[in-house]
């Protein structure tokens, strides 16, 4: 049966202080890279053995990546990097703390931003103040202004279905991401409804090993991390 | 002018044992690491912004790319591992450090296997005791048995021609490889006779920066740490 592993890469700077990041490209704590080595090694332990990879074009999430090839003693294996597995935009929140964007909108309307499945947060300001979010990594690609959940979904899909999943058949695939992409991916291969897929967590650095049945639905998943595992959904 | 560098990896636990290594897939040492570190310091003071990156499906040729790349804040850039820029494979001398070799063959024969340009050493014993030559990232390849210099040239320079030329109208290219695998690029980059080129030597870590003429050969090339560089072929 066809397995992919899903892994959100370890923390980030801006994780640790808790910002919005979003497309801002920040790179991975000391924590954040025994994080990933640390899944490298869980997916060595599980026989996990992928013979190719995806990730976005973001430092922490290809360094994720980087590392736990490493670990796993595959760095040889293809990796493909592309900006649909970017984290989720969060346009005017992006590099606002907590505490900064709740005196500015208000708490209920921060819930509301990051608990809706299709409201987007208002736009960042143009130009953007974070070079990261408009370099030339993005020459081509009409960068969004501002992402909701679904708006994040609506560009994860189409690269699930044209390039992911024609190698599926090529054997065990990786793919590590962000807490917003991979929440898209979960959503896909789970068949989870709008109000629901909010409110699943993808915990950090935690390969999600998941077994995919003909219609590249989940057939079974488990965290490899039994003891910092979150509740998955129904099946 | 089309600007390509060349990064010859950073010290692996072979080199600081003096063995041949060829296909065995060795990994970086810290000093291997530092100095791919700063090698992609080197190029990111001379303002050098790879678009496209080419390296072997050796560990150590693949850390130093990105090191080199997480240093020049470019990790998003497309990655290309082929076994064609693999080192040169050294038959049956690989594993043994100089003094064994010496002793099993005598010096002068060992002189001539590494100063001839194509007289390849005797063929690895098969099945051979070194598990990552004949792994499956090799499958559907032949994987030789020996190679000399010529033979190492016989496999890189199709790849250069099909695979890297064409990616040169892109911007600056960036290849991180091996002793050999370079020596065989240089070759042909700068048309250096077959008696001459087994005396080029190949700093590690140190890019060399070379612009191409229409004819894709060297117009004019340098190495970004001057402190540390090696006479170059005429041009």
């Amino acid at each position: 049966m066809p397995r992919i592993c899903l892994v959100r890469h370890g923390q980030s700077r801006w994780n640790l202080e808790n910002r919005f990041t979003g497309w801002v490209d920040v790179d991975l704590t000391e924590k954040g890279e025994a994080e990933a080595r640390r899944a490298g090694e869980l997916m060595k332990a599980e026989t996990f053995k992928p013979v190719r990879a995806f990730t976005s074009v973001q430092t922490r999430a290809i360094r994720t990546l980087n590392i736990a090839l490493h670990a796993l003693d595959r760095l040889w294996v293809p990796v493909t990097k592309d900006y649909r597995l970017n984290e989720r935009h969060y346009g005017g929140l992006t590099g606002l703390d907590k505490a900064e964007t709740a005196v500015k909108h208000g708490e209920d309307q921060v819930k509301i931003w990051r608990r809706s499945y299709d409201t987007p947060p208002p736009p960042l300001d143009d130009p953007s103040p974070f070079p990261s979010l408009t370099d030339e990594r993005y020459a081509g690609i009409e960068v969004p202004k501002t992402e909701s959940l679904k708006l994040t979904l609506d560009r994860v899909a189409p690269y699930w279905q044209s390039t992911i999943v024609p190698a599926i058949s090529e054997g065990d695939l990786l793919i590590a991401a962000h807490g917003n992409s991979l929440r898209a991916l979960v959503k896909l291969l789970f068949a989870v409804g709008d109000d629901e897929i909010t409110s699943v967590e993808i915990p950090t650095g935690n390969p999600l090993l998941v077994e995919l049945n003909n219609q590249m639905r989940a057939s079974s998943a488990k965290y490899l991390d039994d003891s910092r595992a979150q509740a998955l959904p129904k099946i």
